[in-house]
């Protein structure tokens, strides 16, 4: 049965919360990005057992939301008033890699915005400080792993495509999958 | 003759002490977490030597202490005010690892709200930020360690009740389980 | 067809980007630096897998620009009003070297001036702290790159041009080749 | 003749002075541990060539000392006018280990009341955060150092007591011993 | 053609830049010691892959140029409101060694003082706090590549005269070596 | 011809600059410390290659020295007013142990007092929290370089006497010594 059940979607239907795709080198996995606010003045506090690519793609994740608060409907000052916490559940295992970028600023904008993500939804993506989406590897494996888990969307870069094209059919059969370029379409598509 | 014996417990039941259960590579073993507030600004205290990992614990179970402090009866102010110490006694034995999310997160709740921790209760688990329970490995000699400690009740990950199946019952005769899904209801139980 | 087309021109025609190139051990490559201001106290930011050198430049870069505010019309209290982030993407790839020092100074007075970055320029060059612009290796697998990418005029120190000249000229037709001596003349033709 | 002469104990007669039992590779050894206090904000300084085990026992120690302030007869105004500096002297020799711990408290507790240490005391034991008193290693090494250098009285867990038993009558005779469980035991016999 | 030509005089000619000497594994080489005051509290920072030695010299010298401001006409409240920034070029070359302090501290003097350094000067010489300037290794290979690099005058400690005298009197005919023992005559030398 | 000679002496002849002796593996070697005070907050600032233990010897010196200001005229305020920067010159070599402690005191002492240090004299010795004087190693070693730089008087703990002892009488005819056991003897001894 799928690991992604009814009922983890409960408790992950909170805001804050983003379901990331990660390649490892047992395979695709499913990973759950998690930011809570808690009162400070704007530091970002991380925790999963990350390593220090992960950790960048948080910060240049949060200044990316800083510089685009009033697009998002974003009340600036809440920066000043509010530390972040971006934690990544199963610290026994050693993460690394800048792909979660799209998941780490879809939980950031979700956790400031109190828009929750789309359910079934999953990400995997590099972003850059000026909002675009790049590439990144794994594709296959970390698509297989959504489908196991009983994902049913998944969003990627569009110069990703061109790897999904390449999975057998069969294997895909019933996941939607959406092809972004920009942070901008990442979050119009994640926040309900 | 047990360790965990009466006159352990007696010291052991103040406001902040819980006890966990670790997987070492000597088998499993029993171990205090102790939580100590004293006059501060918030700023977290971690000794006992712990590896990254159990400290990324501790942190995480103080963010979520904060962002639930009002579901806790806890007033929010005192974290501007307190800086809580947890210590884990035993500072020659290196500890490492996710496990004692629970336990830690229990230790600062108890600190926090005054409520006595209750006695001959044992647990082992990873939080999350939103206030999940992870299942955990070592389930087979961390239920052992607690037995032959004298304890009589052990909370753990509903995901880990298989392991516990696992376990010969002549063992485990006389211990009563707690599978538990969120930090709310490990705090129902727990809390005195 | 070459990366840097006319759809990624569109993303990356924002003040705060700039092409620069670089010279990996699979050969020389492209890659974009990115400088957002955000709300804080004039702390320069730096993500994207970067090595000590490289956030060397960037400090300096950051110096030089403090120093020369007037001529280049930013208003200094500026410095203690912004945090400058500069993000190279791709993180994946660690980043090192002296030889993006031209390209994080045009990014950050990019930034801090408003003014947009000339398209389709890529350039080459450290600096130093009184506005030199010093040779750099690897400048044929750089050039190449270039080309590949779309690009169309290159900056590089004037120290460089022997360099060029050793090229075949039929892999550089139709680049056009700015040689340079100060960070002046860099922002002269940089900046639009 | 013994090391802790008549001499030394004049010298050692002066608030926050304490002596303590390590256990090294070649044997037991006293040490002497040192507390002064200076102005400040309440931050303690730690020298002596110590290990982050042994950094932390003096941590535990000094959060012990705050939480139990009035217990102790101490203003708790001087933790926020004061810094402890602890010092081990003997630089040359690293030390590391969780066996000072009521070693460090002691002296703080000394230097913070102003009260003496008892002389010809020598004491062993770790402790933890709310005030137990642990067993340590290296017993029988510990108590021929402590004799050797003309010590009269040494403290240490009652849970030791047991391999003082093991010790030749002949070695001991003339030590007082003292098997404690609390910390508040302990400063009752040590503080004078 | 020598490497200190006219037209890197011109640059050259700012105050806050100086000529020093350094030896490495390929034998002696010029560097060129930058600094440029940006608004600050009075932090040094120092950048251009310096080893810690290095840095410490440069630390070394901003302590005698405070403590010695008077001396050299420094209206000492510009140690509270500027931040020194000292850049050695050539960031790909790790530096490392004492032997640029008179290097540093003069660059520093120029730069509070204003007053540019005399063209065509080079030196080398480590410093004390107290103003002392001591010997350095590798001379003939420093004075050598002085030489090469077209420059004129080159001053080190006096009890390196013996190690000039070593070589052969071809090889520096037309240099002009300034033998000091003292930081304040460096200054009076270099200083225009 | 002494190192030491009458020329260094004339440069050393002001306060804060004492003479130590070390133990290197080439044998003795006399060292300079110098301290120098610029205006801070109390800031200890070290440099010359230090390894950690000597680093914790200043520390410790800068400690005793402001639990007993009074005692040695020194204005307490002066504290938070001053930053002492401690440079042990010869930045090639790297410094450790923790013998300079006499050495480190002496300097600040002079420093802060404004008393010169006797000249001529030498010291090596390390120092605890409480003001004792320990015995240190090497000291024929350290002997016989305070000769050949012409030094006339050594300062050393009492427990070293006997090292002095077991040194050819020939050798040592003409230097004077002082054996010591506190600090308080030390300063009574080196200021003048
Ligand atoms: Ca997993
Ligand atoms: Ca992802
Ligand atoms: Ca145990
Ligand atoms: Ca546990
Ligand atoms: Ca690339
Ligand atoms: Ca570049
Ligand atoms: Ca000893
Ligand atoms: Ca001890
Ligand atoms: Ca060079
Ligand atoms: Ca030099
Ligand atoms: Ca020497
Ligand atoms: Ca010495």
């Amino acid at each position: 049965s799928p690991r992604y059940s009814n009922e983890i979607y409960k408790t992950a239907n909170m805001p804050g919360v983003t379901v990331g795709l990660a390649w490892t080198y047992v395979g695709g996995d499913i990973l759950f990005i998690e930011t809570v606010l808690s009162e400070g003045k704007g530091e970002l506090l991380l925790t999963g057992n990350l390593g220090n690519v992960m950790k960048e793609s948080a910060t240049t994740a949060y200044t990316y939301l800083q510089a685009n608060a009033k697009k998002l409907n974003i009340d600036p000052t809440m920066f000043g008033k509010k530390n972040p916490h971006i934690h990544v559940p199963e610290g026994a295992v050693p993460k690394d890699g800048p792909s979660a970028g799209v998941t780490m600023l879809t939980s950031l904008a979700s956790a400031f915005t109190g828009r929750r993500v789309k359910p079934y939804l999953a990400m995997t993506g590099e972003i850059t400080l000026r909002g675009q989406v790049l590439p990144v590897g794994g594709i296959k494996e970390k698509v297989l792993a959504a489908k196991r888990a009983g994902l049913k969307e998944i969003l990627m870069c569009a110069q990703n495509e061109k790897d999904v094209r390449e999975i057998d059919g069969d294997f895909i059969k019933g996941l939607q999958f959406h092809y972004v370029k920009t942070m901008q379409q990442v979050l119009e598509i994640a926040l309900v």
